[in-house]
């Protein structure tokens, strides 16, 4: 693309986020806006400040009701991405394209979710007949989200010839980075490959680690042009590069139906983060991918380029993902399967932790950062550095 | 913002829409598809050119079924724009950040819509309880958005000491230009001031002719880099500046709540958009401004610097909109008022035909041109040019 990116020209200067857990007293509205306000007041700048906003789709706090009750100045920028956990990152691209066009100045990117009241059984409120896409899923026992995933993650198991032994280790390092982490919910809750093991299963080949948290939460970020950030209290976090992907064919959630199901999102994401960047896969000092369910971890692993194809299972047995001697540090925050599941935007907040060198689970002079999101739906990542 | 905008860095370089009425056979989708690809047709490049699109979060056809039924390449940027009619011109702005920031090279933008099967007694579908900011208006019987919008028309009215011949004449003259303009749904309907003033009301002082046309129609609009633009096949239209507006303390459709109901979002983006631009309002050449309703003409014709609060009413009365002898020919196609009501978005087209020199009511030699959105939500606007 020559000159014609956002390659290092806004950084996140702010970050904030509730406390995680579940039956929080407020409103996910209530839970934005306090998010909201602490990635402000960390980034020493005010409500009065803020010119542009990008969130999620499925956010049910919408952009006027965040700006009257947070005071907000005018807003000159707005924008909604679809499609869930796909899209946590875009929303960090947005704020970074409309501040590099010029069309806004301190943009907020924020995701908040209540799910933990949320019905357990969501499958029994399927109705009896579906529309759309999940025709071909819904009536044959695709109801819930894991039985979805489970689909990728038994061809890929299959297809590579893997066992499930690279999920769990996927699952137990994850925990292990949340019982460094205060923040997590699952802080105190240790997790062994044997407990891995003799869990239920949820959809097989997943058992319950193989699934992320249900977390009542919110996170946000401040966005503006990396020369305000010099002026500013924080470390700056540079966006070096973001993407997002939606490939040709593709199928929300269920993306069987194509010559190759597990060449997802990340693959045409990838393409054009690492084309609009200045260090390749090999350079990265940590990622947060996506982890709602741990096949996602090694596609994703796959198709940004990390690994090589059929061999991200072989670098999770290795040991790769730990903050202890792993090659790739990853979701050294817990991840969505011990920190919380903030669809996907809690791995944004880490990834600026590690870059600012504020992570309980530090990777030493971290300065490169990969964060992904959703793999199994068009998606979106992002490149971060100090 | 100095040299960090997107001036003139993208261009519109095709547009399409399917024809404008009732009754439509096809499918929301469908006619989406159709749209579509006429404007790449129009622009000379192939579904499998396009990698973005931006659309309104009230479009039913989802980026991915688009995709698949078009047969798009992979895709890199893709978003939604609240607030129904406010989102037009936005798409158009966020397709220029995109290509601006080097996220996607050929970006559709489009809006698809099927509303003439739509229940026409929309308020007695109104629930008992209703809950967020519309617990403010509906129990008192703004029951329908032309309620909501004969309060501002009726305070305008009011404040500056007007009467309804300004709002007549918007009619009329709106009615003028599509009766030049066969696809217009107006088109063979000519329409005399005094069939305005023997006209039933709808909401006082908003009668029949105050109302938009409820349409089935697509419009969609390809934008890429000023620089591929000048090898295409057509005239390249310029997105010289973009712009959102979400003032502070607004409400949609009911902004009736703080000092001055008549300062809406066409000032934050007038502000942000003049800013950007080399020219100002006494340099347009044309304009085509969002008229789902006719009060909404003077309010936007005031927030956006043309005319000083209070005179957009003379200004109207003069004759100024009308494309024979008017100072600021407007709405030339017809507007929403005449031609059809896709949301907005064929005011879009109409900018694009002007400075292509093809409207069917042409101003001679239009090298500037403001389009904008719904002026009563969280809104946009863009200024094209040549």
């Amino acid at each position: 693309m020559g000159s014609e990116t956002l390659r290092d020209r806004t950084a996140i200067v702010g970050m904030g986020a509730t406390e995680f857990g579940k039956g929080a007293p407020e409103s996910e509205a209530a839970l934005a806006c306090r998010a909201v306000k602490a990635a402000l007041d960390d980034a020493g700048l005010t409500p009065d400040d803020v010119d542009g906003l990008s969130s999620y789709t499925y956010e049910t706090t919408s952009e006027f009701e965040l700006a009257r009750n947070l005071g907000f100045g005018d807003l000159t920028w707005f924008d909604q991405i679809g499609y869930g956990g796909g899209a946590g990152c875009a929303t960090v691209g947005h704020a970074a394209a409309a501040v590099t066009a010029g069309l806004a100045s301190v943009v907020v990117a924020w995701r908040s979710r209540k799910r933990s009241a949320r019905a357990s059984r969501l499958w029994a409120a399927t109705p009896n007949a579906v529309e759309g896409y999940e025709q071909w899923g819904r009536p044959w026992g695709l109801g819930r989200p894991v039985d979805e995933a489970a689909m990728l993650g038994r061809r890929y198991l299959h297809q590579f010839g893997y066992d499930r032994d690279v999920f769990g280790e996927i699952a137990v390092a994850f925990r292990e980075h949340a019982n460094r982490n205060p923040a997590a919910v699952m802080h105190d809750k240790p997790l062994s490959i044997e407990q891995y093991f003799d869990a239920r299963w949820i959809s097989e080949p997943l058992c319950l680690f193989d699934n992320c948290l249900e977390t009542d939460g919110a996170c946000a970020v401040v966005v503006v042009s990396a020369e305000r950030a010099r002026d500013l209290r924080q470390r700056p976090v540079y966006v070096h590069a973001a993407a997002q992907g939606l490939p040709r064919e593709m199928q929300p959630m269920s993306n069987f139906h194509n010559d190759d199901p597990l060449r997802g999102p990340s693959w045409p994401a990838a393409r054009r983060l690492w084309a609009d960047a200045e260090f390749g896969p090999g350079d990265l000092d940590t990622a947060q991918i996506y982890d709602a369910f741990t096949p996602y971890v090694v596609l994703s692993l796959e198709g940004y380029g990390i690994c090589e194809r059929g061999e991200a299972g072989m670098f999770v047995r290795s040991g790769a993902l730990r903050v202890d001697g792993g090659k790739l540090p990853t979701n050294t925050s817990g991840g969505s399967l011990s920190e919380a599941y903030i669809h996907g935007f809690n791995l944004i907040i880490e990834g600026v932790r590690q870059l600012r060198g504020t992570s309980p689970a530090q990777v030493d002079e971290a300065e490169t950062c990969l964060v992904t999101s959703g793999e199994s739906v068009p998606s979106s990542a992002v490149l971060l550095r100090n």
